[in-house]
């Protein structure tokens, strides 16, 4: 008899053969497009004729955390809580980090199929995530970036540096991404998990444009990965946190509107502050600079309309129209959210932003441009919903849509 | 002493050296940016240094005649009348092929110049587009399609193979645009214009992405005959009609919103009418598929209702406020104009468009996401006007911005 469980008001059937959800950092579309193009990605392509090609649409803001979260949990950030990798909190005053599970509001699907008894596993590249993704799992649970201090007790495993006969690579690095795809190929063989959940990271992505060598031979690599994950009888079903674009002009140079500095300079704008989300501990390749601000201000309707002027700018709202329209938890975000084009990016100050990573010209996430991301499966879909489908369907269209 | 001449309400310096203006078709931004980064195009990395790099926005539709005449103008489409290829004659219920001259509502700076004395030329890829440019120019004017078939009398000059050295090429080709820089070299050895404008054709965009070998290959190209033109002591500006961006999913299959057939299926919305301005005598390389349509509809608010919740749709306005807000002659829009989202393009109905010439993923352009494209001078300018510059500017810098 077939059993579901209820996770964040959906339900879940409980896997009854191995399944390995993959996100791919900043997987752009044309990144695959280009790569099966190019003749490298044989696997992606196949998908074509036995597997199940969506797009689904990503949670703003398009960064990683709140879409991983999103993914894990089946549910906006209105629901689960993290909506950036920061919020300002009034009351101290202070900008607060959200990489503690404490500021998780819902459960994960992961947490709930291993209360069932069945075995999970988890693999991120960055640390980061995986407290949160692995927040009140009984399973298995480590980052690339770590995995030479993973313990039985903390991790659900050890020794995984010799399992995956890998030394543990740089964070910024393709290997960081390949080493979460061959830890998962060790433990579909070695440990036989239900369900897998593999999130990479978007070095790559950052630094180099679809369809470029690198960016191809990247794509090869997961290509091949994913193929072996396949041939292990893995229902297999892929997705993105967000997609990456270009920003900067024809001669790469990065198109930036430093927004607290426009502000201070305006004297009726005084006493706003400007909240970058993206910011976190590993900024070489992006800068902290994304398309994505929120601002808490004094005059929030006078800001917004002042904001909203400014070339490179997309959209505006306040608080109550952005928490509704891109279910967000309005407690964690500014009195606006404001949003950039496709080619420009939101800093702060000048002087608070490390530009010295950015060896290359700007690639970088966060608006409504990075939103469009794959969705694809190692299966038909018995039934694919008539409705917009998002990135946080994935388990649902893993779990529940294969026959 | 200076000489200004006036053309659409704005003032040109008549040109005392020559200059040579160029129209990169589908020139999306990134081109140039991997280009450069491959190594590739050491003319336009040399304008960081010595020019100017500056972003202009096109006309919406961001298609090729509507922009052109911009250009070639200096002003909207609302100023000159040419808002695509294609009207729908309500008097005579027929669509109307806007190629011809008589469709053109103003003057040309090009015919301006030539008239006080000045010696100018103009070369086009197709055909299609040199009866516009040329219109009441004294002067050389021919296109790269039929460059075997000009004349003194027609063109302004003979012999144009001979002179040029290549045979007529491919309307389907890359060798096409190169033909017209070559005419170009040619041109300012030969008769020395004093002004001269050069308008390629997108067939490489639309088959390649940025940064891809066919793509650098051809800026390469570019590149080599901006360099000699430069070298031949021209002042150059650069810019686009517009844009280029991928219109699929990721696996490369096209997204296409058939408007007719939605309209038509739909009991609602009977006696609408869809009309593709991108649509014209050459569409093997993007199969009239464009992020651009005009409707014509017995009920224009229902209509403009139902439209917009389509999903791939990014805008609906009614008949003023596209004119208004795109500058557009209100005479020959339709009741509606529609925008789609960068990853998707309007089609008519399925039975309507031809796609065996689409051997490659489409990549196309109309919508708002093809509006940024280079604005590039090989020389400093004097001052830039501090507003959102358009691709329509570059006579005015080119010809009153250099010192």
């Amino acid at each position: 008899m077939t059993k579901f469980i209820s996770v964040n008001d959906r339900q879940y059937k409980i896997p009854d053969r191995p399944t390995v959800i993959v996100c791919i950092d900043g997987c752009e579309q044309e990144y695959i497009n280009l790569a099966v193009q190019a003749g490298v990605a044989p696997f992606f392509k196949s998908l074509l004729e036995r597997g199940t090609v969506l797009t689904g649409y990503s949670v703003i803001p398009s960064f990683t955390n709140p879409n991983n979260l999103s993914i894990v949990t089946g549910a906006p950030p209105s629901v689960h809580g993290i909506c950036g990798n920061f919020f300002f909190d009034a009351e101290t005053q202070a900008e607060v980090l959200m990489n503690d599970a404490k500021f998780l509001r819902a459960p994960t699907i992961l947490a709930e199929v291993a209360k069932v008894g069945k075995k999970v596993a988890v693999v991120t590249a960055k640390d980061k995530l995986s407290a949160l993704l692995g927040h009140n799992l009984s399973g298995i649970c480590f980052s690339a970036e770590k995995a030479d201090q993973v313990s039985l007790e903390k991790n659900g495993i050890a020794d995984v540096l010799v399992k995956v006969g890998k030394p543990v690579p740089s964070v910024y690095s393709a290997e960081l991404s390949e080493f979460i795809f061959a830890a998962g190929i060790m433990l579909l063989e070695n440990e036989r998990p239900d369900l897998m959940y593999l999130s990479t990271t978007d070095y790559v992505q950052h630094k180099n444009a679809p369809g470029t060598q690198a960016a191809n031979e990247f794509y090869a690599i997961l290509d091949r990965y994913l193929s072996a994950l396949d041939r292990m009888g893995a229902v297999i079903g892929i997705t993105a946190d967000h997609g990456m674009n270009a920003k900067t002009d024809s001669l790469g140079r990065n198109n930036i509107l430093f927004l607290q500095d426009i502000l201070d300079k305006a004297p009726e704008m005084q006493g706003c502050r400007v909240v970058l989300p993206i910011t976190d501990p590993y900024v070489a390749h992006h800068g902290a600079l994304g398309s994505f601000a929120t601002v808490y201000a004094s005059n929030p309707t006078a800001t917004k309309e002042f904001i909203a002027t400014l070339p490179g700018i997309d959209l505006v709202l306040d608080r109550q129209d952005a928490a509704r329209r891109f279910e967000l938890p309005e407690d964690r975000i500014g009195d606006l959210v404001v949003l950039s084009d496709r080619l420009f990016v939101i800093g702060t100050s000048v002087s608070r932003h490390d530009l010295s990573g950015l060896t290359v010209p700007l690639r970088s996430h966060g608006g409504l441009s990075e939103q469009a991301v794959p969705l694809l499966f190692n299966r038909k879909l018995a039934s694919v919903p008539n409705r917009k489908l998002r990135n946080f369907d994935v388990f649902d269209l893993a779990l529940n849509g294969v026959g």
